[in-house]
C-alpha cells in the first residue's frame, strides 16, 4: 500500500486514480484548477483527498499525469516541494504525426525531469506504453526505467498493488526507448493490429 | 510459400532458414565463404541450395543475416544485382553497453539500406525484436516497418508461412524505433526479465 499524488485531473489521472485506490493504496488529486481536483477526487470516493496544487505532495510517490509539455514546467514549478519524492513521469512525447517522438535527440520527458527535480527525488519513467482503456479494463505489462534503485523498487510495488507486472527495462537513459515503444505502440495500433484494444508485453517461452 | 536468400552463414541464418523450409519455402544459402554456405544448406537439407555471393539471389525475398555493420556494406556491394528484391534487413545495430543504438541520430540499417539500394528494391525491417532461441523455439510476434507496400505484403506472406503473426508498425522510419524495441528488449532480458526466453508481443483485451 503506498500514498500516492496525481499532478492533473484527466483521463490518465482519472484512470490511474482508480486502480490505485482499488489497490489498497489512497490518492491525492492535484490540479492548477482545485474545483477539478476535488471533482475527480469525489468521483473517485473513499480514500481519494485534494491537494494543493505547488505545495508538498502528501504521497510518497508522485504520478505526473499531465501532457507531455507541462511536465517539466510542473516539476520546476514545484521545485524542492517534491525533494525526496518518487516522481513517476507517464507521458507520451509523440510528434505531430504519431510516428516518432517530439524530441529529436535521443532524451525522454523523464531524463529531463530528472535534469530539473530536487535533491534526493528519484524520477521513473512508467505507464506510457498503455493505453488508457486498457489500463482501465486490462492487466497490461507496465516497462519502467530509472536509476533510483529505490525509487523503482516503490515504483514497482505500486504497480503490483494494481494487480499489474511492473517490468524494469533498465536505467534512466531507457526511458528514451520506452518513449520509442510508445511511438511503436502507436504505429501498431495504427497499421497491423489496427485498433487500440492492445498492449505491447512479455511472452514468456514457452508460448 | 516464397522464394527466399539469406545472406549469411551464422546463427540467425540457420534459424530463419530452418523454418523457412519447414514452412514450405525455398531456402537459397549465401556466404562470402561459399564453403560455409554449402555447410550450412547442406545442414538445412532439402529445398535449400548455394548462391554466389554478389551476383542475383534465386528468391525473390532476400534476408540479409550479417552483422549490422556489414548489412549497408553488402548491398552497396550486390548493387544491381538486388533490383526489384525485397531485401529484408533483421540487424540490430547495439551500443556496446547494449543500452542504446550504435547511431546516434534518428535512423535504422533499413533505412540506410533504403538509400543505398537499387531501383525497384522494396526495404523491410523485421525480426530484428526477436531472440534467435527464440524464433527457433517459440511463436513470437514479427514486427516489420516499410514504405513499400508490395514488398511488406510479400514478408507478411513468408511470417505467416513460419506460423507467426507479422505485425506492421508502419512505415520505413519506423524501423528506428523497432531497433529501439530492441534495445528495450535486451534491457527487459538484463533487467526486469532477468532471462533471454521471452519475445515482445501484442497481447490483445480482454487479457
Amino acid at each position: 500500500m503506498s500514498g500516492i499524488s496525481i499532478i492533473g485531473t484527466g483521463n490518465m489521472a482519472r484512470t490511474i486514480g482508480a486502480r490505485a485506490l482499488a489497490g489498497g493504496n489512497t490518492v491525492e488529486v492535484i490540479g492548477r484548477d482545485r474545483a477539478k481536483a476535488t471533482d475527480l477526487a469525489k468521483a473517485l470516493g473513499d480514500g481519494a483527498t485534494t491537494g494543493e496544487w505547488g505545495t508538498a505532495p502528501a504521497g510518497d510517490l508522485v504520478i505526473v499525469a499531465l501532457l507531455y509539455d507541462s511536465v517539466v514546467p510542473a516539476v520546476v514549478q514545484y521545485g524542492d516541494a517534491l525533494a525526496g519524492k518518487v516522481i513517476v513521469d507517464i507521458s507520451n512525447p509523440f510528434n505531430a504525426t504519431f510516428d516518432g517522438l517530439a524530441h529529436r535527440e535521443e532524451t525522454s520527458i523523464a531524463q529531463e525531469v530528472a535534469k530539473v527535480a530536487p535533491a534526493g527525488a528519484g524520477v521513473v519513467k512508467a505507464f506510457n506504453t498503455v493505453f488508457r482503456h486498457v489500463l482501465e479494463k486490462g492487466r497490461p505489462d507496465i516497462f519502467i526505467a530509472g536509476d533510483d534503485v529505490r525509487a523503482k523498487a516503490s515504483v514497482e510495488a505500486f504497480v503490483k498493488s494494481l494487480g499489474l507486472r511492473p517490468l524494469d527495462a533498465g536505467g534512466l537513459k531507457m526511458a528514451h526507448w520506452l518513449e520509442g515503444a510508445g511511438v511503436v505502440t502507436a504505429g501498431l495500433a495504427n497499421h497491423g493490429v489496427g485498433n487500440f484494444d492492445f498492449s505491447l508485453g512479455v511472452t514468456e517461452l514457452p508460448v
